[in-house]
């Protein structure tokens, strides 16, 4: 079911020192920071060959990461995204298997303008996973 | 410098579990439990079309993971590797812009057979960073 490795996002402290280090220290192809303001974040994009980085910064009063970089302060690894072709699909799939879906369960606009789902980390060895339809 | 993503390690405190729910629930192509006593870890690969996912299990007394699941006891993404040409100038670059090379600073034989270094996750938003040449 699950596809290719999406994208890996990473939750930081501050955003442009990450995104400066990722270009200088890692020599790594950044991108410029992108407000996501229906997402609660800033995004900075990492291209790598063969998947991406996200450097994902609060945006406005309720980002959904501010509770991670409290308990975090450093930052850290926040998700890990795979792609899947059916997102309905997948989503019935897993709820038969007794996984839980966050929110009410129903796939949701991503920040990349595709269906994603968010699966609970305490059924996935403490991985926060989301699904997108590509 | 970096270039591939070339896995997502995540310490599983059941390893026959979590290599099941890849390979059933996520329908990923999951690989047999392989022990890696020099490293303290068995690992089961997990073959996504573009990366690995590798899931670690400790082994032995002095598992370097032991420490994590015991702070993590539902699991966690341990470490993300990028792959570089060349280990030993990355690491020159590395330690002269002030990063910190973790153990003595030189690059070690690692659980592929091929030099890697691992970098300070203060140093580097909370996330632990292998560097590994190919």
């Amino acid at each position: 079911m699950i596809g290719r490795l999406n994208h890996v996002a990473i939750a930081v402290p501050d955003l442009t020192a990450a995104a400066a280090q990722y270009a200088n220290t890692l020599g790594a192809d950044v991108g410029p920071p992108q407000d996501e303001p229906d997402h609660g974040v800033t995004v900075v994009f990492i291209t790598l060959p063969n998947t991406k980085i996200e450097l994902l910064y609060p945006l406005g009063e309720n980002s959904p990461i501010a509770g991670f970089l409290e308990k975090n302060p450093s930052g850290g690894i926040h998700h890990i995204c795979y792609e899947v072709e059916d997102i309905a699909e997948a989503a019935l799939r897993l709820t038969t298997e007794g996984a839980r879906v966050l929110g009410d369960g129903t796939p949701k606009i991503g920040a990349h303008g595709k269906p994603v789902l968010f699966l609970h980390p305490k059924d996935f060895n403490g991985t926060l996973i989301e699904l997108e339809e590509v």
